[in-house]
């Protein structure tokens, strides 16, 4: 395929996760009509949708069919939009904008934000079950073997563990300078990164290779890439957040309390950050080695990915 | 069995779902320590274990062994304890203490407690879908089913609505009253009660009885059973809370907010509810009908979780 119909490709993934987002949470109960709205909010709010694509890019890659792999995609975008909601709380990271539009407590008050991304993420894993029951035999062991994948990374030794050391950086950074042991600000930052946004997108590509039933080697390899392209993702995202681009491409600019967060950038500067990133970028693409032909969606979208600091 | 048979049989159940959960969460990383800490937190406070013995017992009576429903009596006691942590938090029901210790966000602040819910919640998910992988194939479609079950009646369909419904429930009745549609009470605490307490209760014992592999009838038979069951217990509850009781039970009071929420007894009384407690316990009586030699120790589960108001 050439550049421009990779573009295509992934209209074309993104359509179908929009379409299948409609019907994808439990119906509407009248007497929770609230709590509903306030997951559709969410969950509508023009998200990039980029670990669903992923997911079915790698399903494809592994000679699977999308539509094995495109309730795991919607349920990877409820898992992504609980943690932001629950992010954006007040004893969080106290956030008024996400993608442009008031915070879902904003807007709903925190109680139902709570409870939106509560019910999201067990709408996520309820999908997911749901769609396992419908498959025949062979299909249902790898959806329950790429459930589990997805369920590693969202949990506390994955996307909750990330977001936990994060909101504790600063405190635990003090703490060690106090007992003499001086923590690493980079070890600390990596960690974050590899666990509150890395392992999602990690599990986005691997579960995709299992669902659409890749060999072992080829999962390994999905493995590397996805690790790489995960951290790279959040180096990218902050260049960007420092580069000043966040309003040029319709992102709130971060609050006062999130600029002091550990990042590539505020920590190595600018141009050591891009240099890392690029390194991530090249061992992104060496990861996928010998498998370029099934592989030029991924490899576009991982460039992509980079590409927006360029 | 006995009565003091069943009282053994009741210890010996929980003691194993004890036992099984210290390793049911996954393995605590040292980078978010506190998150771990915050989950055995509340989930060791000493629960009664309600859900988790209900569902080993159902999963006995259907002719099962109880070490295939373990995993999943440890991933409802997750999902119950993460409901109680976020539900305690002072966006919701601000409460101070939960069985006479100081709740999750007390002890830990906020931003930890949500996060600590979020992880049991994640968690749950997990532990069954690891159980169900390494389970074999007839067994596998069991325990998928089981898992359906319960996440769809721990979600925003279930659990999470009924909360939803509950914390808005003052100003959905006021707001009924100003349009003139004047909302019965009682059909709105009832929905909640269904919702937020009985729906988790009575999936414990109908996955119970799909874990143990029984017939279609004795699980139409243990879901009306669960369903009396599930209200009478809330309504149990909010008895003892009105009778004072709850400081002999070792329950904290409950706060001024708690008060004002919308209750069997606060509605209709002392004594109807207790009649209607009774109606209740008799109504799940009956659903057990012609199963009454294996559902023994289910019958004395529940006379024993409505006779505390005796």
């Amino acid at each position: 395929m050439a550049v421009r119909d990779f573009k295509e490709e992934h209209e074309r993934l993104k359509a179908l996760v929009e379409e299948a987002l409609l019907g994808f949470l439990p119906k509407e109960d009248p007497k929770a009509r609230r709590l509903f709205q306030s997951m559709r909010y969410s969950l509508e709010a023009g998200g990039k949708r980029i670990r669903p694509v992923l997911l079915l890019g790698a399903c494809l890659a592994a000679g699977g069919r999308e539509e094995d792999g495109l309730a795991f995609a919607c349920a990877l975008e409820c898992i992504h939009t609980y943690s932001l909601i629950h992010d954006d709380l007040p004893s969080m990271d106290d956030d008024d904008l996400r993608r442009g539009k008031p915070t879902n407590h904003k807007v709903f008050g925190e109680a139902t934000a709570i409870l939106a991304g509560d019910g999201l993420l067990n709408g996520a894993y309820e999908g997911m079950l749901g769609d396992i029951q419908k498959s025949r035999a062979e299909q249902l062991l790898r959806k329950v073997k790429a459930a589990g994948i997805i369920a590693r990374a969202a949990g506390a030794e994955g996307m909750v563990g990330g977001q936990m050391a994060d909101i504790q950086a600063e405190k635990s950074l003090a703490l060690s300078e106090e007992q003499g042991e001086k923590q690493d600000p980079l070890a600390l930052a990596d960690y974050i990164h590899r666990h509150k946004t890395g392992a999602l997108i990690q599990a986005s590509l691997v579960a995709g290779g299992v669902l659409g039933g890749g060999e072992e080697d080829f999962l390994k390899a999905l493995s590397d890439f996805g690790e790489k392209i995960g951290l790279a993702f959040q180096i990218a995202d902050d260049i960007l957040d420092i580069c000043g681009e966040t309003q040029i491409l319709g992102k709130p600019v971060k609050s006062d309390q999130e600029k002091d967060k550990l990042t590539y950038p505020a920590i190595l500067g600018l141009q050591e950050a891009k240099n890392i990133l690029e390194k991530l970028h090249d061992q992104g693409r060496q990861a996928l080695c010998g498998y370029e032909s099934r592989c030029g969606f991924l490899l576009w979208e991982a460039q992509a990915l980079a590409k927006r600091t360029f």
